[in-house]
């Protein structure tokens, strides 16, 4: 008894496209085969391909970012099949660990252009961006984003069992009612697509089905979490997950070594590809002993510690940056937690005003919150109109000092990656932080309502 | 140099109608004078009513909290000048200190009845309820919520220093806008009231100007933070106060022994009155050395600790309990998180429905989640159409094990406190925790969209 | 049900002389008489003085520290009679809260001198220092050591319940015995010392008595507890307490704001009289059910928190500071993290040489670990002949950056007090923090052994 | 730039004699060669052998344990030659990981037999004994210690640079006088021992001086650090290493997945096999700059966390087992934390008594006390003559109840694996925790002194 390993199943090849491994998906549907059976009890590691598939290179262009194909993503390890599941019980997933690969330890966070994917703050920052991430053990750095060092709070974006066919119809249905509905001037939600579906080792036939009727992996849903983007899902959590298929057909992917609270660029957390190692356990009737029908878990002991006192917390009300009065909007008062100070409100200076005096740029900021273990909370929701929102800003990240103290001493922060054509003409025209343009050489035109 | 004692400042008399006090005020506007001068780096200790002025009672009916007169809320004690403070300046407010009176050693928490005040899940539990909190040192604990015993995160609801007659004309402007915009079912917003204005020791004329001119105290507002609800904003914080007129006029009030994250029952809190101690310093041209307009602060370093592990987190997201998919509506995905599960939505089972296992009415299990030390994190907020939240509920508040385990054993957990006519009758009539009642014997009507 | 207090129990006047008070008493005996009853189940407040009785003024000599009168202390409240409470029970304590005085926000850190009370390094620094700690909340800060503030990890050095008769000879045989074969140049134990002997309101009899057979309070003991010095049995906290005697006779006192692992310099925390609430039950027949036969306790959950990567620690090991190795002696080991560096020695630079880098004198130093929440672990006891110990600085607890970079550039950290004669004349002499002098002005003789 | 590693120096092969690989090495020696240089910044992966270079396996007999050769131990990877450091330099070193092998993903936890080795509790607990503990992620569990899984603290138990020769005749001298003096019927310290010495890639001649000269490496020594064995030393920490030689010439191995404070059983750590990943930097003239001449260190970020109040602390002092009072001795107070509860005393009851009462044998809570995250403070060491100790053992780390409520409710704990003859053979007679016998079926004759 001196040498074994962990069983690894559902093996991934950073070589070969995503599109041709079978292993992988990147639609919802219960009907994409399995790729393996776990035992109940068994622990096992499953490697996962980043979520884009390997669209994104470690360099310093965003133009990959900028151009990147929404329809192929996630791509999704899975699904596995686990002995004895049945629909009514719950999956017990503990996460024992996840670790990038070895032999690829880098990761990168992405700004997405307005019209190809966007972000929380795409109307302010329209522009493609990318900062690339070096991991050494548990810390990661970036070239683009000097002077910060941190922990990773490493965790799966994607976790989940598939749907069973009345909950994909029921998915199907009110999202396509939202978007029969919309009056926004954007994408509201997305219907399934058949261009681009990977459905592991289905045939043509049962290919098409789930390019058809698939949902998409974008958004996590209550029924069996998905895309929940939970930074604190780490390593030790215990999720119990709805199983809604016999066998439970649970798929893994999307793995984060960092992310903020909000993951607010959208490609916003350290993306990367690497290796969950995950035990599994049936919990037979759970649903209804625990009268669960969407996922809990219960955090690990190992997320990175700060110490309350360590962090500077910004804070946003639902007025929005022009100044206007919103209802009770958490989105626009998370929003304001994280923007610059403008000229036109009587309010405002944000998380990247703050870090502006230090001499980050708006977009190396608007990363850096997307994938640093920032505290995002809901403080007041009651105070009409005004929901309160806080952004915590661990000061620890950074190796220098900054908490609030006297006039701004910027260092020499670089720049970020850019897309082509944005980075170093806009910037040069209107000056890195200066008073009306932002990192990547854009100007706000709007002002007050 | 035996005895002393830290300096007394805005003493305020429980036994005394708090429309009388001349310490107290009851709008925001920078014409109520000041109390008292308070110098550049002096500590003091602050007096101040529950935010109603008294209106709530220790007993067990929530007739008082029907009834309450919300246009008497809520009292401040102040204004302060302090030395050298002049607009542009920051004010740093360090909380040294917050108890409660040692005489009154008890605070409430409350559900309004729907339309009187409401709350964040008044359209499901419309009653106005209570709950007597009894402080011993650090912990508190509820005749009308037994089993449950935390330590106080305790601090002030409203701090802030008074706005410019400019600041507070953007106020008006822009609340009065939403006002004429609104097209909900609801208020929106609250206008300046001039009924049961207090202003302190204004003469009648001034008073009248308040009462026209003056902002209401409910919501929290950028410019100066005032009614932000941080439950971390505790004992040890250093928060950095934008300054908008000479002396900053500083006032505090709305003392809370404990609170959730959201505080969604408006009332929800464990609103007291208490003695608060605060270091003042003034941090002159604050306002552009650090590029604030808005607040930040820096919590303290005793808020209790239970550890990651001792939290069970229930997601949300924008899907509403009628099985409406919203548009990445933060507030549908916060108040998933704390509902119970409905039959005819495929998901669903947050907090209330996973406490009613241990035998809490679910207007227990709302008073209790806007008060105990709730985590309310957004967790992913650009995934369309889903915004992603969660809700972490502490397991060691309760003197039982609370962990997901097994089918529910119900204790005998009594009942809060409910306004006359709904507590015995609808409860008697639906049954506690019966499949389609709730604690308040009320009954959902609506089902599925 | 408006007003009310919790039980205020065995008061005390700061006016008169501890000696004076019936409420008080300065050894243990099972005989000296109780002082009231308290419930099983009761929670109330109980006074205490501060453990020398209120010898040592705010003031800025350390002549009350050179001359205090050890055969006079600790003074303790009580004892209580607690009911039901029977030989072989457990007494539940839960420290609910600890605090000053409102009107004498303010304690003290004593170094005493070699020849009456001595200290961890009396042999380094044998003169008298003290330090004034002003609290404001809940902060301490001290004239006398500058540039530092930090919170209380507020606790009671000494609880208790009064040993049996039985229990009280083991005491004093064991005790006696180890005076008996003392060859060390020390005093190694206080046997009983009827001089300044106080037994409450005991007759002149039972007071001879006491005198003549009452353990001194110096020591903690593992039949009871006593004298522990936990920093962390702090707020919340639940000790077990084995009782001896019908009705517990629960004795308190010797309050602490704050106290570093060891309390090292004997008078090392920081020492104030206030009010505990405790409350009390009775675990019956716990000795036998929990298999103990002394005290456990579980920790409260609002100590301060600095996060792990906030502390700087320093390794000692068990070899001295003159050069010699010791056997797995642990206190050596941890006396070395605390010194300064020595020229004759190929190791060392602890905690006092670090901060001495910023200005602090080694007295200072000495007083500010005693006191301060250092860490003290026992890391390694097994590796012949080295035990390793080691000694965590808090690094936020100063308002500058102590963290290790560059040479030390001092600030002016002014002095601690120091008996007459010491601190003025040899500090001129010698230089503070020069080569071979120390903060007192005193010269270490000794050399490499 | 898609695939790279972080580089690896110092391989080492699992399936060859520790003895016979040229980048290990067993003695401390400033002329042992090095084995590669190392960049000042560089970061790389170095690979460890366990301590005893795999003398113990992977089964359920504990006579490895029991026959284990201490002439051979400690196996260190190194020595590195670091870029540019100098005597006088401190050596930064950043621990960036510490795993296991991927293939071996177990380790081992032994109690020495007394005649070989010994213990902290060997008096009392004589027989050799082993636990296997399986790692799956960031947890372990072992089949010898049913219903306990904790994640690993995991951290080098030795890590420093080499001594010079004049340091080194200094650790020689000093360390030879001690046993000179040596009066105890132990062994106290261990001489330099030519018998299976190993020196890398030494020649003959240079091999033998290495054995003549070569300091052993069980001891911590305050020049270097060495075999601190301190459990905190983990992932994210930064230690400061005082260097002694051109190169520095850094050794690391002793890797320990867990370990608790004091690692009680010698060989008490989870022992095992892997990779740490480090970050060198040099910092010039650093031993004057910050005046150290002994290590200090910063933890990291990611130590498990418990919450304060999830720990049962027992309580111990300056008395023996025996009831002899002991002056001021720390390793007697910490090791009565640790013991049962015996007849003959007025006090105790442990960590062992405690966890009697479930099931547990006194073996296997040795063995857990020693290699899971116990916390071991220094409380009190002034107050005459006990100096006050703790042993915080953290609940979470059971999947049973281990709060103190009742008496005990014992589970089927197994057993521990035992040396040869003592185990069924002793047990079977005394029978498991009987009165007067130990897990291992051992009688301890001594009682009261």
């Amino acid at each position: 008894m001196g040498k074994y390993e962990i069983r690894a199943v559902g093996k991934v090849d950073l070589e070969k496209p995503a599109s041709m491994q079978t292993n992988l998906h990147n639609r919802w549907h219960p009907d994409i085969p399995s790729v393996e059976t776990i035992k109940d009890g068994e622990t096992v590691k499953i490697e996962c391909v980043d979520w884009t598939g390997g669209q994104i290179a470690n360099n310093d262009s965003a133009d990959d970012v900028r151009n990147i194909d929404l329809t192929r993503i996630h791509y999704l390890t899975g699904p596995f099949e686990i002995e004895g599941a049945e629909p009514g019980d719950l999956l017990l997933v503990e996460i024992m660990d996840v670790q990038p690969f070895q032999e690829q330890p880098w990761g990168f966070t992405g700004v997405f252009d307005k019209s190809n994917g966007g972000g929380f703050l795409d109307e302010i920052y329209p522009s493609a961006a990318k900062a690339i991430w070096d991991f050494e053990g548990i810390f990661c750095t970036s070239r683009h984003i000097p002077h910060v060092k941190f922990a990773g709070l490493i965790h799966p974006g994607i976790l989940g069992c598939a749907p069973s066919a009345e909950v994909l119809e029921t998915w199907n249905k009110r999202e396509a009612d939202l978007i029969a509905a919309n009056k926004l001037d954007r994408q509201v939600a997305l219907p399934p697509e058949p261009t681009n579906v990977h459905a592991g080792s289905a045939d043509a036939e049962l290919k098409e089905k789930v390019g058809k009727e698939g949902a998409r992996t974008v958004p996590g849903r209550p029924e069996h979490g998905g895309n929940c983007d939970i930074k604190n899902l780490s390593r030790g959590s215990r999720v119990y997950l709805p199983v809604h298929v016999p066998g439970a057909k649970f798929s893994v992917g999307d793995l984060h070594f960092s992310q903020g609270d909000g993951e607010i660029s959208f490609c916003g957390a350290i993306e990367m590809a690497g290796v969950i190692t995950i035990n599994f356990k049936v919990v037979k009737n759970g649903m209804a002993d625990l009268g669960l029908k969407s996922p809990i878990y219960i955090p690990g002991p190992v997320e990175p510690q700060f110490g309350a006192g360590r962090h500077i917390y910004f804070e946003g009300f639902s007025v929005d940056e022009h100044g206007k009065q919103h209802y009770m909007d958490v989105a626009v008062a998370y929003r304001q937690t994280s923007l610059r100070e403008y000229p036109w409100t009587s309010f405002g200076g944000g998380c990247i005003e703050y870090l502006r005096r230090f001499g980050y740029s708006d977009y190396q900021s608007y990363l850096l919150m997307s994938c640093a273990p920032i505290q995002g909370h809901i403080a007041g929701i009651v105070d009409i109109p005004n929901a309160c929102t806080t952004l915590g800003l661990p000061m620890d990240i950074f190796d220098f000092d900054v908490s609030p103290s006297g006039p701004g001493k910027p260092l020499d922060m670089g720049t970020c990656a850019f897309e082509t054509g944005v980075a170093e003409g806009r910037v040069a025209a209107g000056g890195k932080n200066s008073e009306h343009s932002f990192g990547g050489g854009l100007t706000y035109k709007d002002g007050p309502v």
